[in-house]
């Protein structure tokens, strides 16, 4: 049986051997969630990097450009991290650069995996699916806020391990955890996030509306794939 | 209002500002547990060591020495890491250096504190009020196991934000996460641990009177505190 593990920020990527594995990337609140909308919406492809500066350079190169920081949209970008943004018709067949303050970082951290996805719950029985036909051990690796533990992202680890239970062993306690922790507050997500510290950060910027959409489980079939070019496509 | 956080390995210590702080070291199976069961015993002092050389060389000063690694006794010391083995009388006003897997190294990188003590389920209230006395804000360094996570110190700096919920704000969502982890187990904690990687391996030693005792809430009044010297002595 293949195990399923947590690494609950991306400060504590490099105690993880992920050569073999496949790596699930989350930032439920935005960045993963608004990377399933706009390849769901017919996005072609979504190039994650970094820093504002490597935006910029694509911006400079055509692609269109999403650029977060602080919870808020980066000046001289397109697009900010709300996935309503990421529903126009007009960025079909599109690619976009993208940079946030903890999702894409994760993704670039954790580039030696055999295979990077990246999950939300807008994408969780896709995502269960696509992992239990893949049969490698998972690391579930929460992007946090500024390398910090989030409620938001560990309760994604919890609802994904609880759905693949029957087929994936926990590799660590931390799955334990994250799995306690969904199953206290899976009947209402939100009253536990309520308390934390990004929620509060985010309807202080009237962002309740994407809060509500992006704890929605299963609006899309779509799972984000890293290609050998370092772009995410829809799988 | 003060704040209590949770540092859930010693991965993690050093993105947290300890000197204004009281730093909770808790290590429930088993150093901390052990350390308390010490000093409320008679025990006069626990000086706690990163290295078995540097319990060898406190052996060699005359000092009782207890050593464990990978959950078992080092070959050589007086005393394993068995709470059982720190009830003897002739132990009463003895000093011991004491060094283990994770607990005592959590001490060591949690120097620079305003403050350090030891908490365990068996001083969970004693400690509580201590805190509550002192009004500093608050952080529980979990030791972890390697580096890794784990579920009865996380569990455990849970139990302790519920009981100080009233008087110590949330300073992290870190806290959330231990909080709910003990709201959902806290009627059956050995039922949760079961499913833990520590606990089948104590399980394995024959040691499950040790988790049990552990697990024991408020059995002593004890908080070890650590002193100018570097010793940890009851308050």
């Amino acid at each position: 049986m293949k195990t399923i593990d947590v690494c609950l920020t991306p400060r504590l990527i490099p105690d993880f051997k992920l050569e073999d594995k496949v790596v699930v990337v989350v930032d439920v609140l935005r960045a993963t969630s608004c990377m399933i909308t706009a390849l769901a919406h017919g996005v072609e492809r979504i190039l994650p990097v970094a820093t504002l500066e490597e935006a910029a350079a694509q911006q400079n190169r055509g692609l269109i450009t999403c650029a977060e920081r602080d919870g808020r949209k980066a000046e001289g970008f397109d697009l900010g991290n709300s996935p309503f943004g990421f529903m126009d018709p007009h960025l079909a067949g599109r690619t976009i650069a993208m940079t946030t303050t903890n999702g894409t970082k994760s993704i670039v951290l954790s580039r030696h995996a055999a295979c990077i996805v990246v999950g939300g719950f807008l994408n969780l029985g896709a995502l269960a699916r696509y992992l239990t036909v893949k049969n490698k051990d998972v690391v579930v690796v929460c992007a946090g806020w500024k390398d910090r533990v989030n409620a938001e992202d560990t309760l994604f680890a919890g609802a994904l391990a609880a759905k693949l239970a029957d087929r994936f062993t926990h590799a660590n306690d931390s799955v334990l955890l994250a799995r306690s922790c969904w199953e206290h507050n899976r009947a209402n997500p939100k009253h536990f996030l309520a308390k934390s510290s990004h929620f509060a950060r985010l309807m202080g910027f009237g962002l309740e509306k994407d809060i509500d959409f992006c704890l929605r489980e299963d609006v899309y079939h779509t799972v984000p794939v890293l290609d050998a070019e370092g772009y995410l496509v829809a799988r």
